[in-house]
């Protein structure tokens, strides 16, 4: 599949999800097998000690794997996330959550991925805040 | 630690959690090791199936489990994520989400933590959607 | 399926498993949905410390999964482990290790699975050690 | 630590799990952070394919994951699995399994590791056959 029609399919889908609107979820790459979303840091969305809550997180990630995945299937498919795995690292501070995914094994019915999130400070820095190993099926198959 | 302090310590904690608002959870029971969170179905926080969002799913059960292991730590203690795994089942359709948590080993350092959502409907019927297991950790150990 | 068609069938796959016999596992029981596997403790199988390995434990759970979901598919058909996640709750010191599992979710694809697997001392309490989730597929699936 | 002592301390602990000597396996590496350990394929350790078994892929990635988590720990430490997550994304055939682990996220409490299980075939090929991501724990911890 062409770059730009890869761009707009991933587009296309996300823009459906009411969620990402909710948490200003936007996505910052996508190419064959590997996905990157950004949300920023917004106080609405934190846990009882002011970081980011571990569901954004979740959400991010399980996101990017997704994309990831149905980067790699054939037109007029959609995934969905069978199961997720993520250890949370360390407290999500600063300006800007980055979940970066990729495909670990494609496959006609389960693809299974990885997503890390990283959180960019004021300063640039980025620091590895969770990490998740994810399952995805095409939406037909569940 | 008598129930209704406890609760009141779990809403003070819950209160804190900007998230919440934004999915419009509530705590619908907290008692020692259990604790169950709703949050109503909206628009606004589906996946591009108009289902309610994995990650929607996934932060009512984390939330769940949370309370449900501070149920059993000393007071002035606040509860973390260390992991979570969670399998997506059903499609969450419906009117009302419901995670129910249950620890499953209370302990010092870690605590292991069960949750399942399900899903009401209109007519009162409830369907499993969504099952996680998840480890809890003191605030302070991280 | 009559229920000794069904025992006669998971003890053939069951037969046919080496490490099964190198752990000196046997299926306690199977009926559709549910699954118990019990091994001995036994030297040859510990870890550093002297109890039972977390690998055996997960061997063992794992197991139990797949026959539990087996349990529920048509004859002909065998089940391959998708993915499995173990938390390990207390040492697993003792004579015995059961590994009781359950379908949670039954599925054409998917089936979803827990375990528990308790050990058994020598006066005859058990002891809650390892809780399993996990994701089976049909072997054709994969 | 001088990577000698490292060494020797690993090996010491590994020679008293009675499970690596039924499988045969040995450490190939030990460096901070980082550790592979191998075992030759053998039809004592089957699943009913005639793969190794999945519980063969867990065990030697657990403890790869262990050890991992160990050479960035205090010298008289031991580690324990606290839980851990497994994809299996290929049969698993061929004459040797080499499971790598890497240390994502070290802690005084809770270390995050995530292991690669490959087998290599007579010709020398390797493939990726299972994925771990595992939390360990000192085990005067749990």
């Amino acid at each position: 599949m062409p770059h730009q029609e890869l761009q707009r399919r991933i587009e296309a889908s996300f823009a459906q999800q009411g969620l990402m609107r909710v948490i200003e979820a936007r996505i910052a790459e996508a190419r064959p097998g590997r996905c990157t979303i950004e949300a920023p840091f917004r106080k609405t969305l934190t846990q009882q000690h002011g970081f980011l809550h571990a569901g954004v997180l979740t959400t991010l990630a399980d996101n990017a794997c997704g994309y990831a995945a149905l980067s790699l299937l054939p037109p007029g498919q959609e995934v969905l996330t069978a199961e997720l795995k993520v250890n949370f690292l360390r407290p999500a501070r600063g300006v800007l959550a980055i979940a970066r995914a990729e495909v670990l094994k494609p496959g006609r019915t389960l693809t299974v991925a990885r997503a890390e999130v990283w959180m960019r400070s004021e300063d640039g820095t980025e620091t590895l805040c969770a990490a998740m190993q994810a399952t995805l099926v095409p939406s037909v198959t569940i």
